[in-house]
């Protein structure tokens, strides 16, 4: 097969991110779920409009490459919920690097090492690049959430401990996103859209 | 309001590009219509994958940053057909320029200016990354059209010669790719899923 129809046919494959469904809901749409090809598209905006809040410096275009890639797992492995408990969330885990192997086989080799490879420093999260793009994508929800009444947070019991430990890592690596961040739980327990504590 | 503040906005009112639909249809998905949002993240994913195809030499991660914002005015102006008449296709225009101005107002100025340019080099259609960018963004439907019986050229009786045309500019700035639409479009005819000739 040629490289341009190997190309293709990844992205053609790429388009069932598009039927991936996470819990996030989308305000304006009726509070439908969100995909997880919207979900990339979003966060990858962000990196851009937040580019200069990282406390170290990153190259902001591989941020982007990170997030717009850091799901294609998932068209395999589904998505799983952030508050799943640990069995579920390592489970889900093993199931990820399968569909690893396979998502990226689709393209020529060098391609394909190149996307797993900055898949796996996303997961490693220990390059500044991982770490704010590990960091944007947790936030995320929170900024939807917030205008929505809690959205699924509500839906899904969430404690107001849950979501500050997730976002714990923009403490150092995006420190004026943190202040908000902790700033709007504390909002959003008033509100009652957070369950205070555990 | 504060720098970060008005990020967080942008990046809300963002959300709504998330339930604009587009003519597209995701097989992978009910054949449900594709909206424009994950749209712009499949079209930066094929930026990536695609960035040794072009002619010219082209600043990837500008491609990709054209791409995540090059349809963010459809939130007020709305998604018209590829192939809608040419008046319908003028108004949009003029729909699309007011939209512009609404939505990177958002942003603290600088940034807004900083994206503005960058939406209004995608549409004038110039510099040899807007070239490969608007390709892109243009073919992607040939792909998705192909693995789904027609897809949205058979519900809208569309014609070879359109989606030719519409293509052509991939033949400058990414020939392999053209080469590829032109025996695509052909199968397409021979499949009964486009109209022969205008």
């Amino acid at each position: 097969m040629s490289d341009l129809q190997q190309r293709i046919d990844f992205i053609v494959e790429a388009d069932k991110l598009k039927s991936v469904y996470r819990r996030g809901l989308i305000k304006s749409d009726n509070n439908r779920r969100e995909n997880t090809a919207e979900h990339s598209w979003h966060v990858a905006l962000m990196a851009l409009v937040f580019k200069d809040y990282a406390s170290e410096n990153v190259d902001i275009s591989k941020v982007v490459e990170m997030l717009l890639i850091h799901d294609m797992v998932e068209i395999y492995a589904g998505d799983t919920y952030a508050f799943a408990d640990q069995a579920t969330l390592a489970q889900q885990n093993s199931k990820e690097l399968q569909a690893l192997e396979k998502v990226f086989a689709l393209l020529p080799e060098n391609d394909a090492n190149k996307m797993k490879n900055l898949w796996l420093e996303f997961e490693k999260n220990e390059s500044p690049e991982a770490k704010f793009a590990k960091a944007l994508e947790k936030s995320i929800p929170v900024y939807q959430n917030m205008v929505n009444e809690g959205g699924s947070w509500a839906q899904n019991n969430t404690s107001s401990e849950q979501v500050l430990k997730r976002n714990e890592m923009l403490k150092d690596i995006a420190p004026k996103l943190w202040d908000y961040v902790v700033g709007q739980v504390q909002i959003a327990v008033d509100e009652g859209w957070l369950k205070a504590g555990n």
